[in-house]
């Protein structure tokens, strides 16, 4: 070890015996390292800790370090109690480290007061993607020039066909049984031609029966808006990948909120398409009745512009689908507009919110400056349950079998799903699917043409260290709010218009069947209209101002 | 931005100022806000650069960074003259950074004295790999149990066919035009079979016709030991994958020292092994005449497994192949032991290497205890350049079309390359492969039976911002001690065993023929026995004592 400075009294001693606590991660000898209170720092690729408990909680789940020895040491002395010790460290299994840490010596003690880690990188962050490439697949594009997408790199959840590679469905014992697909599914073949690039398989829930992007297997994914909070699914690699800039469009599937989720969670702009508008084939299905295809993207003009796309807006592109009967593919109502107009609430649904969220949305709908009207939606427990026990049906009618004869192969969640679909009587789902008629003939008729604004979910995301039990109950909540665009098949744009605790909460708008390109147009409007000076403006402005220290 | 602190007079605007300059990458106004000297620290993931030069030069290369702004920005006053702040940033294009700064004002001013950053982190590092997976091919095992190879991860040089993928040879345009590979390359499919994981397809310098690393699509492959250094090749993404951690196996080709010096170059293990030993079916060829398959590894016992399964040194395994013709598959002599005594040296390559390897070198064979005998080789011009003219042609045999056919396809420096080997007359070649044989028999004669030891490159690797003038002198002086191997048809261990100018160095091995196993164990057996204490354990010991700052 290189030591570059001198120690003062003491402090020696402390950082060995910090270093020595972290090899054999000793999170008592480390908290008591660490300054008590809330004005401690501890930040890394992953985002800022502040305080001495979010760190302590940090420590005692991430299960130590990797064994590491020390080859540098620079020491800063910045006063008879202060100095700042850089560490370079080599891991024993290869790649290096870097610690910067600032020591505070109080009633004779050194602690760090302040840390900043940077670890040895991965090859890649196996929670967001199972496969990559530079790209993985590179656009075709169709004709001259490079095409509209040229650039796009784009993050297809493992669940939809990618010529080449296996679907992996986020299960490995499914994906170690599954053939290499001949083809892209179509809703990739429009993409690449287009001229984007696929750059990976992205991680989703096991069989996108989740909404909560905790697999059992690959790990959490990252939340890229903020980072000590789940990052959703079940299009959940895919939307992390664009939420830290790894990818620029997420194709992923919605079902029962699978991208209305992840993007409001992570702060990102997602598009739940009308029913049958995007082909499904060559995409795993969960549940055919919901299945839609969508995107999530940082900018809506993305999405707008890989919807119109996709969507075919160019071509054909008028006719009225709000007649379409349960599966029937639509047409697109392409050049329909929709003013929003009045802007149709549910008091139902907002009861569903947190207050803190409800608060922040009706703030945002004034500022829309448009005028509201009240709508008597189904109730949302019968919307909710309808939709579960359909899903639930058709998910055990598509993977029942397969999860019977692997009985070990699912995480405790998903397994538990699946065994609660097995347990689905044939009489209780001819019973759902008719009040599944029944309610989506009554949502179609009280939305008529207008827009439905809502929360997309009830709150933020909630945190990484949440427990399943808690992660459930969120599930619930979410579903009473999602299952409105489910049960109607209708189309749902996704806005981060909200900014909670830290953590963004999407306004969602449902619109019509088939007018999903006049929802993106006016939710762009509505967030031109609505928004505020960004918060994050380096014009610099103070909002705290505790004791300073010296 | 969420501000926490207060600041300290005049270090809100001079931070702010630092924060424009970057985001219009003032270089400039940059190197006047960081502290003059050789003190000054600025580390993030690649490594610590110190002194205000070396960050300089560093900042000077970027070309910029990402557009972001400020989220929160948190200041600890520490004395009149001394802050850190720590800055959070959101990206416009996605993911968040991280960065730590030490402020200290002299004369006035402040200044950073130290600071830790952490971008985003991207998907991968292309520099590194071209195509990933978690694994991207799954070892298969061949019997009962894991395999004797179980959860090692495997980097494939992109010159090696695996299944589903296609051969790059780094180069964009021949991946474009490439087929995908039926079936794996033996020297890919032993390893599976023995339970290995492919990790991935890592970057190879263009048809494997350098030994920099620096190639003009993916950019230099980061050194792992040495940060500011380049990282060596052609076996350049491999390598780097197992020196950073991302991978524990490089399956590499050597044909005029590309796994020896990448390995020499970032502290790794590496044997080219007897040429012909390993089959090169499914290795895109450059130089069919020295084309070899090897490895490189962290640790000898993995190297010593892996050429043990993939020499098949449990089959046949005996016999004499010291007399193989050129071209021959020899038979390896796997109950041969290589005592290494005495240790053969060669004035003319000690004189070749750079002063300080030459007495570390020397240094290192004092440790060993074993005697020495010093040999004469034929002349090392002799050797390079006949390997040179031989390589050459065969090189434009192989790809010359290719080559022709594509003006612009290839980086400035391998262009130049095969515009050389394309002027190879006939004559030069023919007249080349009749000394090829002289010089080959007379090495064999010379060596015998014992094993001649010496530095395996001239010196630690160049420097990242060395310019290519530079980088090709390094070039040929490595050539005329790398031939000895490539013209002898001989096996060659490197071990990482030197440390100069905090850069690793390599100590070659070069054995008779078919003795590729015995080879290792004695590089394993010397390697223990020099040994030193390592310059890295944790025992606190000063070595340096700058005045102490407040």
């Amino acid at each position: 070890m290189r030591l570059t400075g001198t120690w003062p009294a003491g402090l020696e001693s402390a950082f060995h015996e910090y270093e020595a606590a972290l090899m054999r991660d000793d999170t008592g000898v480390l908290d008591a390292l660490f300054e008590p209170g809330p004005s401690t720092l501890r930040g890394d690729g992953a985002g800022l800790l502040r305080g001495h408990e979010q760190i302590s909680a940090f420590r005692s789940s991430r299960g130590g370090v990797a064994r590491r020895v020390l080859v540098s040491v620079d020491v800063q002395v910045l006063g008879p109690d202060a100095a700042l010790v850089v560490g370079e460290s080599r891991f024993q299994d290869g790649g290096r480290g870097l610690q910067t840490q600032l020591w505070c010596r109080t009633d004779g003690a050194w602690r760090i007061r302040t840390a900043h880690v940077t670890g040895r990188a991965p090859a890649f962050d196996r929670s967001v993607w199972r496969v990559l490439g530079d790209p993985l697949v590179p656009g075709s594009g169709t004709g001259v020039g490079p095409g509209p997408l040229a650039g796009v790199r784009v993050a297809v959840k493992d669940l939809v066909a990618v010529r080449g590679q296996v679907v992996g469905a986020g299960n490995p014992t499914w994906q170690a049984e599954a053939s290499v697909e001949d083809e892209h599914a179509p809703a990739v073949a429009v993409l690449l031609d287009a001229g984007a690039d696929v750059t990976g398989i992205a991680r989703t829930d096991e069989f996108a029966y989740a909404l909560a992007g905790r697999n059992a297997h690959s790990g959490t994914t990252p939340n890229g808006a903020a980072p000590q909070r789940i990052g959703g699914g079940s299009t959940s690699g895919a939307a992390s990948a664009v939420a830290l800039g790894q990818a620029d469009l997420a194709l992923g599937t919605d079902t029962a909120g699978s991208i209305r989720v992840p993007a409001s969670y992570q702060g990102l702009w997602g598009l739940r398409t009308t029913h049958g508008a995007v082909p499904r084939s060559g995409v795993l299905p969960l549940a055919q009745t919901f299945d839609t295809v969508g995107w999530l993207t940082r900018e809506p003009e993305l999405l707008r512009r890989v919807a119109g796309i996709a969507l075919g807006a160019d071509a054909a592109g008028t006719g009225d689908a709000g007649a379409d009967a349960l599966g029937a593919t639509p047409v697109l109502r392409g050049d329909t507009v929709l003013r929003g107009d009045p802007l149709l609430l549910s008091d139902a649904v907002l009861d569903a919110a947190e207050p803190d969220t409800r608060r922040a949305f009706l703030a945002w709908v004034g500022r829309t400056g448009r005028p509201v009207q009240t709508v008597e939606l189904p109730d949302l427990d019968d919307l909710a349950e309808t939709l579960r026990v359909v899903q639930a049906a058709e998910a055990h009618r598509n993977h029942g079998a397969w999860v019977a004869a692997h009985p070990a192969a699912l995480g405790a969640d998903v397994a538990e799903r699946f065994a609660a679909a097995a347990a689905v009587t044939a009489e209780q789902e001819s019973s759902a699917r008719a009040r599944l008629v029944e309610l989506r003939t009554a949502l179609r008729r009280v939305l008529g043409n207008g827009v439905l604004a809502l929360p997309t979910v009830p709150g933020p995301a909630p945190s990484r260290t949440a427990d399943t039990a808690a992660v459930l109950v969120t599930r619930r909540a979410t579903l009473r709010m999602t299952s409105v665009a489910g049960i109607g098949g209708l189309p749902a744009v996704t806005i981060p218009a909200l900014d909670l605790q830290d953590a963004p909460v999407g306004v969602c708008l449902v619109g019509p069947a088939s007018t999903d390109l006049a929802l993106v147009d006016l939710a762009i409007d509505l967030a031109r209209a609505t928004a505020v000076a960004p918060a994050s403006t380096p014009a610099p402005a103070s909002t705290s101002a505790p004791a300073t220290r010296s």
